[in-house]
């Protein structure tokens, strides 16, 4: 995706989502050097940036320069129709991979030290030796080797958990990770069989939907599966077999193909499961600042964004 | 406290407590080259070494060259009665200071990500947001600078929690903290003031007797405290006092003064307290044989071990 050209981003207007706060408005007004456009009513007249959670359709036309995401998810927004063509996307990653690290390892950590076994049985004046388990050497396999994954890697190493990435294209493995193997490799069914822990920080494209299906379930030998990335990723009715049969030990979902869950759901039903409500990975205004901030540092010096996203691959 | 000089150890029994497992005591045959003795009726009539939880009364004779214990604390030990004059005391820490390290980490993100809350709502089959804390930033302060608040202060800044060691005797600060101050200095009422978490590590000894007491809990500002050390190390009553009125704000206590807690103890009433069971620092049979083999090496070389005791100084 190439920045927008110097002359239209010029005298683009700014245009900002009604859910951003005032205080975040006024740092975009001082990044840009513009100010924030009053509330648009139908479509722009001339090139703009517009900055939100969502992208109105009378916001998709010829003239968005450049939308940034104030989310790290861009699934729904690409999902919800064709991307103008041209347009820069660009999103807000901010502290997430830190957020998602600790989420992650605070139930990894939780699970080894029996955390809320030792709750429920204080809440009965019961004094009685749990299990705990040391963390370290066993091994975590985690999919999505880009910058979450490898912060969910790098701070599960800091209590020397192994840790396997599995990537969708063949690259060069990040330091966070002991190796790398492929997604859909005869490596990967190894590591997933070998894995105490199975974490998924996919992002949610035609590619990765129910990536977790039976075949990856079953090759599974009793870890718990955790997943940070997106709920459509998982095929339900396949992880209900797979904790039923023990291929999957426990699971722990932050993200559901549909969320809020209902209190009738049938996800409640998922024995050895808990489900957290999409808590891993907020964003907080501080972070929408400074990573527009450093797109727009990057865009006015005609490079692309480190955080940009493709449209075509969703991510 | 010197190692045993070269011949009485060269004729001494090994002799061992009769709550080690068979495969502990063929590894301490093997590193010793001498048969572990028939179990002992009296005083045996040589000199000899011992390896076992406690010491029997009629074990503490002049005979006793070195006493190994398979545990790290040896308050009770050493309380039980004197110690005989000359006599080695060695410990057993093995992975303790990272089980406690992962101990408390855990339940310091578990209480930034609500994993208990989590776990009791899904029990409900509600989905409900409830708040995430990014522990990044955050300072906890902990007390024993040793090799356990050292791997405890070491895995907390991982997650970049600011870390404040305070000690009891000037010193370098060890390099999993950001500083070390003194215990009862101006500085460590300051460090107290700010703290998101306090954590103990501190042994027992006639100097650590009630350390936590009115004045030290009064000084902390809602600062959650976990103790991994030893519960006699604590006022109850101070702390509850300090529960209830806020200073502290929430207790997570793997020891206690009495251990276990009966179903009626008062311990069950203390307000935002879990109670665990004295769980953070087992010790496996791999960490007696490697910590023994570890003081073999330096008893047979005339070196102190690192793992020697004071037995005056407790620790």
């Amino acid at each position: 995706m190439k920045p927008p050209r110097p002359d239209p981003l010029a005298r683009a207007r700014l245009l900002t989502s009604p859910s951003l706060g005032p205080a975040v408005v006024r740092e975009l007004e001082r990044i840009t050097g513009r100010p924030a456009g009053p509330a648009y009513t139908g479509e722009p007249d001339g090139p703009f940036l517009y900055v939100g959670d969502t992208l109105p359709d009378e916001l998709r036309t010829a003239q968005l320069l450049w939308f940034h995401s104030v989310n790290a998810g861009t699934d729904a927004l690409l999902a919800s129709g064709p991307w103008p063509a041209g347009a820069l996307l660009t999103r807000t990653v901010g502290r997430m991979g830190e957020r998602i690290a600790q989420y992650t390892l605070a139930w990894v950590l939780a699970e080894c030290q029996s955390v809320p076994e030792h709750a429920a049985q204080h809440s009965r004046s019961k004094w009685r030796r749990l299990p705990s388990e040391l963390a370290a050497g066993r091994t975590a396999v985690v999919h999505g080797t880009g910058r979450i994954g490898s912060a969910v890697a790098g701070l599960l190493r800091a209590c020397s958990v192994r840790t396997v990435g599995v990537g969708r294209s063949p690259r060069t493995a990040p330091a966070e990770f002991d190796r790398v193997v492929l997604a859909g490799s005869p490596e990967e069914a190894t590591a997933l069989a070998d894995a105490r822990w199975v974490v998924s920080t996919l992002p949610l494209t035609g590619a990765t939907e129910r990536f977790f299906d039976d075949a990856r379930f079953a090759a599974m030998r009793g870890a718990t599966f955790v997943n940070v990335g997106r709920g459509a990723t998982v095929d339900m009715a396949a992880l209900e077999t797979a904790l039923h049969n023990g291929s999957v030990r426990r699971a722990v979902l932050d993200v559901l193909p549909d969320e809020p869950a209902a209190p009738g759901d049938t996800v409640w039903r998922l024995p050895r499961t808990v489900i957290t409500s999409h808590s891993a990975g907020i964003t907080a205004d501080e972070d929408v600042v400074t990573d527009f901030a450093a797109c727009w540092e990057a865009v006015t010096e005609g490079r692309t964004p480190a955080l940009a996203v493709d449209a075509r691959r969703g991510y």
